[in-house]
């Protein structure tokens, strides 16, 4: 892996807008080398990314399977510095370097670091990464993953960053996570094209939404439905970039109405920890953004129903053993597509395609 | 290891006497897939697990055995899901898992996980699951152990579930281990048959005496003596339950009369924490029933002490240095046991039996 | 690996004067069972460590090295037992333990272990390691790691234990790290001689710079400058070892004063942790003993700039980037330099210097 320098000023490189910043942020050969936004990633990279997840799932049912993948990245160890609490992204990037091999360090609650003494996050960070080879990391500070690349960038040792969630901001591997789902529930009956998305609840919070209408102007013909109470509706910078991009797009409140067109439904909760003095969690009425019984029978045969979870009540129980239902799913294939991201960032993709060629 | 299905509803399952649920929770050849209860365990059972034991312990001392062990379930993760403070049986457990090669996952602070967003407990544990090949919980909570056997089992992803402790209730891999200890102490000198087993202290609320007292009953000719302060004695339920098995057993609470008669002398803690507003510990003197070098000069040569520990002052420091004292040793007894629980459940049995037979 | 018994009584041995605690601490050949104190090292054995330090460093860049580090002890598994916040000493040691493929178990926060049942801290510690082969320990508690020492050397499974810092008391292989880096530095320029040390800041209460101004002694020709405010000066124990050993040695508050002639500056932080009530951290100005671009201009070409972390305003960010900024470099030495006390402790050093002496 060529080490890769962000050789210019942090002012400089902050002000840059995201597209710009991606060059400073791959490898040669255009795969990310520094992982910090959905952005980074085109129709090509989701592709690549898809597959070498899909390989590294059939490859990991074999026992020889598993023990090559385990020999793949370990003699390289990986920090998760999980400064903000997520037994769920830690739990899955954990068992995606487990399942490469990577043995693996943690910082998880900043009170029991050294950050008491006085030192800056930055020396901490650049401290804890200076035993590792790869750092995880995910803040309730905004741009924190962002900054610490270019920090170690600009050290002699730098390393890759992966940001794992960062506030209110970035989860890019979340939406990685959600499209190959999508990949996946519709790679049997001609693609991830020419598909209704409908996308349902906290939209103007909640960042999955976000990342995911972006993430999916890649694919052709994707037409994306916006269902939640105007008060949590899409923001306005999506809209413009769908329009800006040509994306077929709607805005709702009556979510039966999209039900029966629907091949997709990706149902979120409301964010209310984000709630204003105004609450408008509980001022506003969002009964109607549930998805029960009912609602499985309104939508078509081979429609899947996803969430990023945790869910409170937003899905019923009774809904889970619908074979409909991929939100279980959706959450082991974060950790597929989080070991392809690793994988491909140390260069193992190749070996990984040859192995799957030669063994499954 | 072939996925068992709970095919009952939960509260069909639920309603079952403990041993109707077993063959719920056991495998093709009755070994068991999900461990809950001690009393899962009958006496060919017990003998095969401490023979698995012995054999792991014995391979474990050399080199190339450790290498032999550490390769057995290296392909399968397991998670520690432990939200209740348990640093010793935690590590045993940790332990147990690293001597068989599994690479480890742990949720230890339920108030780090993401439970605070609203999730149900069901759905987190769930979650948690689905990145492991087995799951280990101890939780304060009375049957959470089992509600989620029967949870995962109806997924189409069904794993093992270990309890490791569940509340008041049931903590069966420490009697297991227990037992273990009594098989070792007197595999030399005629095996654990034909004893008094004396067990002392608080006999109403510890659980490790009562699942103890049942596993024993599996074993020919054990004579019980239960001492206690009549607030602690052991519950009329076990008395019921050794009455209709016919077992030789006697309660009083002159410590010093039984002492010489005693095999094995089993001293337990105070439970003060499960106190309710009488504050039985501080109103009970428990003098009487504490080991103290006096104690050692009553029983015989051949006697053993044991206790689950921690400790407090049930038996003085000094006792620790005669040989009669097995209680360090039977703290280290629970990795080894739980190692061979593990390696039961994931059908490496044979192959270590062989590796003893062909390498020790 | 000989086992070790300190077979004389806590009381005799807590009594001891450190230089006649050693030969109890060390096994056959002289090399440190049990790593309690700076004063273990000589001559022979820091270099014989630097020496398999490097060895390591350089090993570790090939995969093929990492490899064969990583089996090294895979067969023994360690305990972290770190009671005391320290994110950085922790994973310093858990990537040391990491590289040499050893298995860890932690118990870092007191707090969750099941001491609130009113178990001793002896009996704890005895349990965390009965499960182990090594236990490294950190506790604000002085002398706690000497007691556990004794205790397990006492047992019939007596196992290393390895000081990570003992309150305001020892911390051993900070000062193996700081000699380390200072051999580092000079290997190419003549080696660790001849040189003029200055030390500044917090010299009355930094337990770092008190080792390291004692094993500086083992060296030839090495001149000692102590910089600090006067209420910080380096204590009157340390300034008797020195003129004992005929050391040539200074003290001073002119920080600038000494800069030129210096080969090595060592930068410490106000330790206000210890302040009692009089406050000294506040009422002192400390503002002539800090690190900028322009002390940079005022030291050699070849003179090194060292601190052992974490800084606050000692050292200006801007310093990062010159190339004798050894202080990032230092603390990565850290992980080497405890590797190779693993490694001795464990008896891999022949393996490693032959790997190395065929393969790099």
């Amino acid at each position: 892996m060529r080490k890769k320098l962000i050789d210019i000023s942090w002012e400089d490189f902050q002000a840059l807008p995201i597209n710009d910043k991606v060059p400073y942020l791959s490898q040669a050969d255009g795969i990310p080398y520094h992982t910090l936004f959905a952005q980074q990633f085109d129709l090509e990279l989701l592709e690549r990314l898809g597959t070498l997840a899909n390989s590294i799932r059939m490859i990991a049912k074999a026992r020889s399977g598993m023990d090559f993948l385990q020999q793949l990245i370990s003699h390289k160890r990986a920090m998760l510095y999980f400064s903000q609490p997520s037994s769920r992204t830690f739990l899955s990037f954990y068992s995606a370097c487990q399942i490469l091999g990577m043995p693996i360090g943690e910082v998880r609650d900043p009170a029991i670091s050294s950050e008491f003494k006085g030192e800056s996050r930055e020396d901490s960070v650049r401290t804890f990464s200076s035993y590792f080879d790869l750092i995880i990391m995910r803040s309730p500070q905004k741009g924190l993953a962002e900054h610490m690349s270019w920090v170690l960038s600009n050290t002699d040792r730098p390393i890759p960053v992966i940001n794992a969630g960062s506030g209110h901001d970035q989860h890019p591997t979340q939406a990685l996570l959600d499209i190959y789902t999508l990949q996946r529930s519709f790679e049997r009956v001609g693609g991830l094209r020419d598909r209704t998305v409908v996308m349902v609840g906290d939209l103007a919070r909640g960042r999955t939404v976000r990342s995911l209408s972006q993430l999916l102007t890649n694919y052709p013909n994707i037409r994306q439905i916006f269902v939640a109470p105007p008060v949590f509706q899409i923001g306005e910078d999506i809209q413009k970039i769908l329009t800006a991009k040509g994306v077929d797009f709607e805005l709702t409140s009556d979510f039966h109405s999209v039900l029966p067109e629907s091949d997709a439904v990706y149902m979120t909760r409301i964010q209310d920890e984000w709630d204003d003095e105004t609450h408008q969690s509980r001022t506003v009425d969002t009964s109607g953004f549930k998805f029960g019984l009912r609602e499985l029978d309104m939508i078509k045969p081979q429609t899947v129903i996803l969430h990023p979870l945790p869910r409170r009540d937003e899905i019923a129980r009774e809904v889970d053993r619908d074979p409909r239902a991929m939100y279980w799913r959706q959450m082991r294939n974060g950790m597929w597509i989080r070991s392809a991201l690793i994988a491909l960032t140390f260069g193992c993709e190749n070996r990984i395609l040859e192995f799957y060629r030669a063994n499954v």
